[in-house]
């Protein structure tokens, strides 16, 4: 797992059933192929029947699925014959909703989000940022925290981000920095909800927002309560009605 | 070593000697700190013992250190009581310097350079983008190749870089992106060089440069023969007396 070189997915699995793994598995077979990660004849059938093996032990949990290259040797050259490592970990336990959880509390992470064009929107293992930025909402004891490239907001430590304003669901383009995650795939491609991805996300726009929710595979639509600013506590609204209505569109999807 | 979480040194042995290892050993103390990677009343006197102890086994070759944070489950979160882990490996084999080799010929990566203030000049665990580099300098046929962030030349896959004009030498600054090099640390700090930190080094400035060399703590100082910038070739003085006092410098303070 040498120079974080692979990626990851992390899958929620609620009494026997799998939260979206074809999205998954969709984002998965792109990105390991974007990063030649795995040998041209690598057999996806037989993979996914292994998969699902795994899955039909898991009650309740999550199911983390991780790729790596391979190193035969010191620095960063490899061979493309040197294949990958494909390790299945599960956790298990039952994982509350975002929206059965109380809303969080989140704050502003001075730790920056990674900039790289060829890097942002997979879930690549290049997380010192991530594990930093969660080093500082541990000490400042938030639910979670927001990451930055200078002034524009990318992404929660270990969520999206999205902004209701009025009658529109902002979160920004992943084109530079941050993980496009699966919920936030699926909620950008909902023609039925008002998501519309921006160049870029303020710090203000957070602060102006009527709502605020964070979005991942395991907890799937976690409201925000609170953002904390320089000190200064910004308060949302938890009956907004747009928040309410993706709250019902990802119950129905998961028929819960 | 999740999330390339870590750091690593690489640190050269000759004929029983060690390079730079105070200063080695300095870098990895600051990034070993600044990271909290290691309990606070962790034993470095100790932990130099026991170096000394493999070091003695290696007469020629790299002794590379790594330290990684522990995981214990799923997520970025970590706990100050994990502890982290120091993994040693040694590769034997008598390296030639830089200067004894074939001058180098590179060419430019797409790969970005990846950007992040808190992460910039240490030698890190995530390098995704350095092997997506290597990976392109291996698929050219290159000796390396520069990563930019933009149009700014930040460093090579494995290497500072160095441009020598007229009397001057210059180096792009390690402020967001970029490790900051052993070798490249000895360069800067010495008054009896005309090295001077540019806040941005663009690729004319490497195209206009009367020399070029990269620098590791492999091969400690590389002249450069040719960089390919979009199909054209441009060649440098291999015999610059600028470049010439570097390698006598070096030279001298490995007594070789």
């Amino acid at each position: 797992m040498a120079y974080g070189d692979g990626i990851f997915e992390t899958i929620r699995v609620d009494s026997g059933r799998v939260a979206f793994l074809q999205t998954h598995l969709a984002r998965l077979k792109e990105s390991a192929v974007f990063f030649q990660l795995l040998p041209k004849d690598f057999n996806w059938a037989e993979f996914c029947r292994e998969l699902d093996n795994v899955i039909e032990k898991i009650h309740d949990g999550v199911l983390k699925i991780i790729l790596v290259r391979k190193y035969q040797g010191r620095g960063y050259r490899y061979t493309t014959d040197a294949g990958s490592e494909i390790i299945m970990e599960c956790y298990g336990g039952k994982i509350p909703f975002g929206w059965q959880l109380d809303p969080a509390d989140i704050g502003i992470c001075s730790t920056p989000c990674s900039i790289n064009s060829m890097l942002a929107g997979h879930k690549h293992l290049n997380r010192m940022d991530s594990v930093l930025a969660s080093g500082e909402v541990q000490e400042k004891g938030w639910d979670d925290g927001l990451m930055c490239c200078q002034t524009q907001v990318i992404e929660a430590t270990a969520a999206n981000v999205f902004v209701v304003q009025k009658n529109s669901i902002l979160t920004p383009e992943i084109s530079v920095a941050g993980v496009n995650g699966v919920v936030r795939r699926i909620l950008v491609s909902e023609p039925s909800l008002p998501v519309r991805e921006v160049p870029q996300l303020t710090l203000s726009d957070c602060q102006n927002a009527q709502a605020l929710f964070l979005t991942n595979a395991a907890k799937i639509v976690w409201p925000v309560n609170s953002l904390t600013v320089n000190g200064r506590i910004i308060r949302y609204d938890l009956t907004n009605p747009t928040l309410e209505r993706v709250i019902s569109d990802f119950r129905n999807r998961l028929s819960c």
